[in-house]
């Protein structure tokens, strides 16, 4: 567990309810999204650069808050690796500030018509994206996130509460600082963005689902589930990403390997890494021959079943395994006796994140494709492709393994909803129950 | 309250886990899901129907079952507007036998492509719709929800979990009988549907989330907020419709009476009638002079706030009258100053679900329309449009007032999501990683 899960979750039986002073603030923030709602495209556009550019003159404040808070966080033993993901230099800083002026250039994702008809004469009906309004986020160490998720919410209309982990105050509240100075000189309320600090404030945020219209986690399992365990605002992410490969009977090899290295290996922390391959027994054995040592040479900890184990895997997989996201190289191995074996695993043990197959039979794969209802399935090709920029959204706001949509990787378009307009000139239903006029429900061109 | 919603919510301060049976139950509708995820648009087709044949053949049954009912509920004192929704006639059955073929005759919401990219050479991505899996739905008396829910699940590819109200058990186990004999003639799995019987049943089903994709509430505002605080699983639906209207400065006085008088009593008890109407301090006296006695000879009871009064508005509209939902001839009206007066109300009290404005100024039209978050917003035309038949979908499961999507009126659209499918040929992300290649990103024709 990390510092900010730790502060978030420990202790805290109990959600409390929201202070007088954050009722207060969230209004502020809910009315500054109303104004954000009417802004234009270019008017949108422009904040996103303003904003870019106050960071840039920012960037002293930003980067010495931030060796204040390491130097207080290495002091009070924070571990090394958090320490590194809470360090901001110069590079990281102009990385991120490019990445403001980046989403400031991704198309409008609101203002689309998404329907456009003609009920009757003279009687319109469209359906229009919209901002959702504000924004929750929760994440971890990253100072980097704060200004990703403002340009984000910002680019869409909408507005955030922002909660980071407190080793990351000061650098936050520098970054925040910059980011309001930003939106004032293009004429946005300051407001639309709000930086909690405390971790009453930010569980109290839970429970503010009359001003908050969508919560984004950003961080482990644990503190993705502890916030879906404790709201009724609708989460955007997800917890376990327990992602499969199976192995066909008549899958290429060679290919099947390649992917199953880069599908586990390329970044094993990612939650698009697969964690369990299933193997056909036709296969398993000439697979396993060609496969356990280039595996292990990268270091891969197999555990496989008790027929693996028979072909040659050294470590034994536990019933554990099977639901267990390693963010680590181990991969679990087991054998099926055919598709349907497969299928069934998936659905008992998946987190309906991403599962493929590696087959050259295209019926089988399609079966595959069609069967689990996973949001990404995949067919030849490695499950770290589940990604928004690899998808080409330009951004991600997050990847949701919940069956509704938005699913999967999400990019603006998690940020927005719409609404139905219905513009008339004095149309009553009556006349329509009477019989008297009649609907013609004419789409026209979106 | 009605039966259903007495039996449903009494004593149960919590909702018991599933038991063994139910468990195994919903296992199998699960796997039935599976399957029907899989049957193309002509075997759906056919099995609705089929299904409407079979309740055709069994109308006998049914009428017989529903009368045991109906002898049950009189002699257990069932009120007299619940008996005639729990009565089924051979031409209400006729009637909801046709629904079922019109269901079938709406075209087909899943397999569409959504999008479709080329990623890179031989690297293709497709967002695809797809069934949600298992509904869960719970309704009240009317048993002819049954066969309409049936037949929008299955037309959807979906399976689902009925529980209706235990006055019309006979009733609605006579119509499930048909409809799973149907299924069954057209090669569709019976446990595609699955009636529950008992009150814990029902309550346990809210516990079902490994099994249940969407609950739909079919009653009352207290059954759905019930349901609403009582489960995980996501509920298409809405409590309160307190949905608006304001008059303008700039109105067309005469369209807004009539416009009143429609959003107001040609269906009072419905969600999208009006509870509150406001009209601008310079139009106020005008319109009430007129309006004032057409309202009052229809029945309406006018409840004013002192402006009202003092212009001839004799009821008095109390603090808890802008919240609440009379779902009668009641109305409240409140006079404002100007728009942003208008707008905040709608915002303090409004529940999001249809709120309009009367007026001649485009330019304020569009102000408020923008302004206001509501799933409708609607200039010149009454409220009682905000219905899925009068918007053109063909059906309507649902109307939901959350903020993300589906939202408004829901047409079978709120029984799908959709599913990424990446088809490579051995594409790994590495090489995207070290530059070998390169995303082309490609859009191509959905």
């Amino acid at each position: 567990m990390t510092a900010g899960i730790n502060e978030f979750m420990s202790n805290s039986t109990s959600v409390p309810e929201p202070s007088e002073v954050l009722l207060q603030r969230a209004g502020d923030v809910k009315r500054s999204a109303i104004d954000l709602a009417q802004t234009s495209d270019s008017q949108r556009k422009r904040a996103l650069f303003s904003m870019a550019d106050s960071l840039e003159n920012h960037s002293e404040d930003i980067l010495l808050a931030n060796s204040h808070d390491l130097k207080e966080a290495s002091t009070s033993g924070l571990a090394q690796a958090l320490l590194s993901r809470l360090k901001l230099d110069q590079e990281k800083l102009a990385m991120a500030i490019k990445g403001v002026k980046q989403v400031a250039e991704l198309s409008d994702p609101i203002g689309l018509r998404q329907m456009y008809k003609e009920l009757d004469e003279g009687l319109f009906l469209e359906r229009i994206t919209v901002p959702l309004g504000v924004i929750g986020v929760i994440f971890e160490s990253r100072p980097d996130a704060v200004m990703q998720i403002a340009s984000l919410a910002i680019r869409s209309g909408n507005a955030a509460i922002l909660k980071g982990g407190s080793e990351a105050n000061k650098t936050n509240m520098a970054i925040i600082n910059a980011l309001e100075e930003g939106l004032s000189n293009s004429g946005f309320p300051k407001s639309s963005l709000c930086l909690l600090t405390t971790r009453a404030e930010s569980l109290a945020l839970l429970k503010l689902e009359k001003y908050v219209d969508l919560i984004i986690p950003r961080g482990s399992n644990e503190l993705v589930r502890f916030i879906q365990d404790n709201t009724r605002i609708p989460v955007l992410g997800h917890a376990d990403g327990i992602c499969h490969l199976y192995i066909d009977s008549q899958a290429d090899l060679e290919m099947a390997l390649a992917i199953v290295i880069d599908s586990k290996c390329q970044y094993p922390a990612a939650c698009n890494a697969i964690e369990t391959l299933l193997l056909h027994e036709s296969i398993a054995s000439k697979f396993l021959m060609n496969a356990i040592q280039p595996l292990e040479t990268i270091g891969v900890d197999l555990l496989g079943d008790e027929v693996c184990q028979q072909l040659g895997v050294k470590g034994i997989a536990k019933d554990e395994d099977w639901s267990t996201e390693y963010l680590d190289l181990s991969l679990s191995l087991k054998v099926v006796s055919d598709i349907d074996e497969a299928l069934d695993h998936i659905r008992q043990y998946g987190s309906r994140h991403t599962d493929g197959i590696v087959t050259e039979d295209s019926s089988i794969a399609n079966r595959f494709l069609s069967s689990i209802d996973s949001s990404g399935v995949y067919h030849n090709c490695s499950t770290r492709f589940a990604d928004g920029f690899r998808y080409g959204f330009g951004a991600e706001v997050g990847i949701s393994t919940q069956t509704l949509p938005p699913r999967g990787p999400v990019g603006l378009e998690g940020l927005v909803t719409y609404r139905y307009f219905l513009r008339g000139n004095g149309h009553i239903a009556a006349d329509y129950v009477s019989g008297k006029r009649v609907f013609s429900h004419k789409s026209l061109k979106p």
